[in-house]
């Protein structure tokens, strides 16, 4: 099956998954936000890439958060930004959501920038734009967030310079984060040799192991002598059902406590794709540590989403 | 009675309604959208003539498409757009409109875009803004929508060249539809001879042929021979009492099907406002024909807003 | 104890409250905002001055007029301005205030213009933004709003000229009135001999006097020989007891009407930070009258705007 991500050169059209996405796109990618980084460093913030250019936002599920860091990559290339509150909005009036798109595109749209609740639309999106529209997924579901994944396979290079000698752990509940999955096949693709996924059964079923990584039932085991330890949050809102730990149950067994964190190695960095529930998947005390790399990552979501921006409005469909 | 949309040399300064417009300033817009049309065209997608201006969205009535469409025209113009969520607002505080608007001009607006579900409010507020603050009808009420008219206008002339040798046709709701209003005020004074308004009593009332159209309770009388075909769309919303027609009724009698269309000229054009109802005022088959400009419609209309801005903000009251 | 708004050279780095402020401080800004009058004189409406800088809307409180005059001062300073939907955003989902500002400081913000409905919040955010972040209050519960205090006295130096012999009488709801608060440090600093507070002892606290000025319980004795009257809007929304007197009884008692205007200065001028409850605490004829300057106070809102983030941004922590 052709990647839809890619156009016949085997250039980056659109960012909806980074599965399926080739090492050299993952790189170029990584390569491409390491100048704007310097960018981001308080000297020049501003290029004009994207001069002209109309990024949509096109938030069907609300993320002020992410919404902003498009908003902000953006315009630091230039670029004119448009957000559309699309739940208040014509797919209100009965417009279904091709038509929806369709009509975006004739406002002669460059990017779209796509939040919806349900896993795929972002590829439904891009098999129907119109060919000059490029599709950037900002979460789909349960399964995908490819800029989370991307910036943190820039924040791991930044701090450890190269994946083929890493062991990773991504901890809590994987069974509902589309940034876990993000984060496995970067870490697959970039040559991650171990990569581990951490929590109760209920959170980290067994059968994630189709995935290549290692499945560990507990914490002790899945983080002892990681390079990097990945917190995720427990989303609360999204979780139902008894089986389900409660949140004193889940940082009883998993929190990263400062002690616990002791069983990775002395110099593992400790990330976390926020917001925070300090004190349930991770101590305050370990977010404000010395080898938390949080808000780095925060700066560097800016410079990735900008080398995204700026790739995929260079390649033609 | 003086014609607030013009100043005393008859230039224009406010864009109120498509009644009462000249042709000349008619063909105005539509010449001058012309030359943003290759803008558009993805060659050069900005131009510099409102740098520096600023343009207040003023959307006491949500409408996310048009709202976008403005904001769009207008950063395309390099103005500075503000869009205002006026329902949640000052007045929302007991301000009165009045007070609302001599506030937003002691901020130096340039342009206001204003949309209300009272007809009349924008006529209202042309007359009591500062001098140096033009407004911009986005629709009131049942009363006028003359972007959306003169973007009908543009996207008639574009396809069939001239009005004067034209049959067109207004199919469905006229008599909620401020965008009929605004087409046949337009076509009328454009030249265009035959102007038909079709749909059940209940919707298309026979006292509107005094404005100049002819009242067609048959879809195929309506529509014979019929150069363009504007489909209107169905608003549920504003609808109610028992002697309106459902969705479905309205299908049966007066839904454009591809059967039907043959009914107008083999090289006719079928327009619609959007956002389509598939299946009620228009089958999908029909919006996704070859004679469909459904899209196009959209592009037009981003110049055709343009232009708009452009000539007012060159005026002086 | 160190005042957070000044760096060790004695300059302003973030702008929290008119108390504490030099008088060098406060004609500073003032004088800086007469050169952005200039601009806003429709002649040349931007300057390039923020250029690449980011501006963040944080309104915890909604406030659509205030965010707009920021939204306007930041862009016709050139800077990029993002406005934060705070109350759907992170913190909604249990993320605490300081991790939002730490979230959005790694976002390379320059200013954080804060709203908030807790008296003090942007102390809080002022000590913890990291230091290449400045922070403007733009509101917070009862405490300070030190941009309308700064408006208003370049609003009475513009038609007054000079502080040190004026009489300034500030009616209404003194109590709840962060505007009143900001006001009486200024006018205090800048050398003002006569500043009265005037309204109800519910609205009024006589201990309002270790602040420096004269309360009055009486209209007719507050506002007797004024050059400037600044009238309060009545807070309906933030009052309540039943101690408190309802809109009809004060207007009564304390509403500014022409025949009462009189017992001030024949050339006093009329001031209110509105938006204004006509016919409740000031007259219509009174709001629309010659010695009103209410629009007059909003176009100069602008520019000192202008002039604090301006001078900020310029200076180090």
């Amino acid at each position: 099956m052709k990647n839809p991500q890619l156009n016949r050169h085997g250039e980056l059209i659109h960012l909806l998954s980074t599965e399926g996405l080739p090492r050299a796109i993952l790189t170029q990618i990584l390569d491409t936000a390491q100048q704007f980084v310097s960018v981001n460093d308080r000297e020049v913030k501003k290029v004009p890439l994207l001069r002209g250019k109309s990024v949509f936002n096109l938030f069907f599920e609300n993320s002020t958060r992410t919404r902003t860091t498009f908003e902000i990559a953006a315009t630091r290339l230039s670029a004119d930004v448009f957000n559309l509150d699309i739940a208040r909005s014509s797919t209100a009036k009965g417009e279904t959501l091709l038509d929806t798109i369709a009509n975006l595109s004739a406002m002669a749209a460059d990017i779209f920038v796509v939040r919806h609740s349900e896993s795929g639309a972002p590829y439904l999106i891009a098999q129907h734009v119109a060919p000059h529209v490029h599709v950037i997924n900002a979460g789909d579901g349960r399964h995908a967030h490819p800029t989370q994944g991307l910036l943190d396979m820039y924040t791991i290079r930044h701090y450890k310079g190269d994946f083929t000698n890493l062991s990773v752990a991504i901890v809590g509940d994987v069974l509902h984060s589309r940034v876990a999955r993000s984060d496995i096949h970067a870490l697959t693709t970039l040559g991650c040799p171990d990569v581990r996924v951490v929590g109760p059964r209920t959170l980290v079923p067994s059968d994630l192991s189709h995935l290549g990584v290692r499945v560990c039932h507990s914490l002790e085991e899945g983080i002892r002598d990681c390079d990097v330890v990945i917190a995720l949050r427990l989303q609360n809102e999204r979780m139902s059902g008894a089986l389900l730990p409660s949140s004193q149950e889940f940082h009883q067994a998993f929190g990263l406590t400062p002690e616990r964190l002791r069983w990775a190695k002395p110099d593992a960095i400790v990330m976390h794709p926020g917001p925070v529930n300090r004190g349930v998947e991770i101590d305050s005390s370990v977010v404000d540590g010395v080898q938390s790399v949080v808000l780095p990552q925060v700066t560097f979501g800016i410079a990735v989403r900008m080398a995204v921006m700026g790739i995929i409005a260079g390649n033609e469909a």
